[in-house]
């Protein structure tokens, strides 16, 4: 049985590093006999500048069709002033989001051994790091109505976005929550800011409601601003952390960073049935686009990821990484995370070199 | 004429370190003849304890009267679970911020020489920090109503809040944001979310719109995620951040935390007239209250910044700011900021040395 893989580069950066990740995935292709059969589509502002639209209803009908979606990254300089803000090209990676209900966004940060030096913070403190956000993404502020702008009766504007989140989409995503906290070291911190916000009063009250399900797991809570606080005091206190789809956005930006080299993370959004996206952390880049220089690791990582969660292929994932990790050994980087002694490589060079690896 | 200064101790570590910052205070009063008269009153869990709500008239009233307010700080486990939320001790600092419109909140993180090795980043990356986080405080998601939980039609709960701010409330907090900034290096950083949340949008334009009455600074527009990843990545880009309340808070808590020495940092919480509430960026720390070991320091330069800030007397501020770099200088050093070699003293002896400093 053949399995159906959407590609969507995107805008930026996004085509240079997706062309990386999927030389990978047709060598792993060949090599593991996945029977992977490889769909392109148009996502983001460069969907726009085609179809007038950053989420196109075939890139639509391509997705709902697909057994996973590798995505590069939406975004651009280009379409920020675009007046219809329907128009965005974030607007298309939220609508795949949320079209697909992947609620459930799994972004590890994790400090590779070999780029030690690329933190910024001190090596006793990130060493080793290994920490897993999951952060719901298809509710919340996000998608809270009402939203927008409007008059008032004395004729200034004031803009509005609704935080909003019932029992169900809290439950579901505790569940995920709990289940990695399972695989791994069973500690889940959730985070909210429920000494103001009655939206995360209940975030919390499910959470300990949902945590009697998996006793071995020890469960603690955490406001935003304190969470935020122990990221850069003392992260390896952290396994799992669980929390809504805005403090996760920032959270899990501000985790990636600590690795110092968020040009290596991938990330995973997927649905109650594991059917999931897959993209790097990182955005698109736009001022280093078409030069050949960005990382693509953290995309061929994310075509790993796909593997594992989605598609049921632990062992290609497993040499996936295992090759990303001897690239590193033998000293490649792209400019994101070179450093003193090692050997500098463009884009196209990094991708090579994993595909050797493979 | 004399000055009254209501001084609120709250909770937690509240108490002692307020009482080392009046200590300062009524040294410095009689050194400079700053003819302060300072007023005590209840906020917080301690005045729910005996008044049974955390904000009773007799503090609203004494606060209106002042011509400044000193606070510890709020909270604790004792309070969390009061089934009735508006009675908790954080409503009493909130009622506190909105009932005395301390819209403009000035959270500066500031690396002191003395301390660099305190902080969890690389030391190049650190040294000789100075940013000050411009926070609204009295909008946003913190206050936006409507707020609360609900039973949906199929019957279960939904939690919501509004995160709305007006074109008047973003002008205001954006004078004192280009004016600190005036004051500072020129260079502004507004940090929003305005690829996905409208309220921010509306911020966005109003922060141009203010900007050109400011055409000596530099303004630039960040998003909150990429804002957090680069304070972490390298925070000295930074000089003035201004943001909305609820990104405010994790941000400025982030900032601190980089310093290493969140026991070190005041805080100034302003009305349009300048009249000002003054507190240390750090928390009650009931884990550590009743011990003597917490650090005084964050509050006694509090009360400087109170000196300078509300009550005009700049010298004194001066003075006080000069005895705290003194006392660090001599290797004076409370638990949370203690190294090798320095020599470890209580939250009072640390009051003390500061006393006789000045
Ligand atoms: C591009 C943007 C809409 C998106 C988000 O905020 O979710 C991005 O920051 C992310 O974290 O994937
Ligand atoms: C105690 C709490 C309500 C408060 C806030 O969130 O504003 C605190 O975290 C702060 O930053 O002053």
């Amino acid at each position: 049985m053949s399995k159906n893989v959407l590609i969507l580069p995107g805008d930026g950066i996004g085509p240079e590093i997706v062309a990386e990740a999927v030389k990978v995935l047709n060598v792993a292709n060949e090599k593991f006999n996945l029977g992977l059969e490889l769909v392109d589509g148009l996502v983001g502002g460069s969907a726009y500048d085609v179809h007038g639209t950053p989420l196109p209803e075939e890139t639509m009908e391509k997705a709902r069709a697909a057994d996973a979606i590798l995505l590069g990254a939406v975004g651009g300089p280009k379409w920020d002033n675009l007046e219809d803000r329907e128009l965005r090209p974030e607007k298309g990676l939220l609508g795949l989001r949320s079209g697909l209900e992947l609620f459930g966004n799994l972004r590890p940060a994790i400090l590779y051994p070999q780029l030690a030096d690329a933190s910024s913070l001190k090596p006793e403190v990130v060493s080793g790091l290994d920490i897993l956000i999951v952060r719901e993404l298809t509710g919340g502020i996000y998608f809270g109505k009402p939203r927008g702008i409007r008059t008032l009766e004395n004729g200034e504007r004031e803009g509005y976005n609704t935080y909003v989140y019932s029992e169900s989409e809290i439950k579901r995503i505790a569940h995920v929550a709990f289940q990695s906290a399972m695989k791994r070291n069973k500690k889940l911190c959730s985070v909210d800011k429920a000494n103001v916000l009655e939206v995360t009063v209940l975030w919390r009250e499910i959470l300990e409601e949902v945590g009697k399900e998996y006793p071995e797991v020890e469960l603690s809570h955490m406001y935003v601003d304190n969470a935020a606080m122990q990221l850069v005091r003392a992260p390896k206190q952290f396994d799992v952390m669980v929390t809504g789809n805005m403090f996760g956005d920032i959270l899990s930006d501000a985790a990636a960073m600590l690795t110092g080299s968020i040009g290596m993370l991938p990330s995973a959004s997927l649905d109650k049935d594991n059917k999931g996206m897959y993209e790097p952390c990182h955005g698109s880049a736009p001022d280093i686009a078409g030069q050949g220089i960005a990382n693509p690791l953290a995309t061929i990582l994310s075509a790993a990821m796909m593997l594992r969660y989605s598609l049921g292929e632990g062992a290609a994932a497993d040499a996936i990484e295992k090759a990303v990790s001897d690239v590193l050994d033998k000293g490649l980087r792209t400019g994101d995370i070179f450093s003193e002694g090692m050997q500098k490589v463009s884009t196209a060079e990094m991708g090579e070199a994993v595909v050797a690896a493979l």
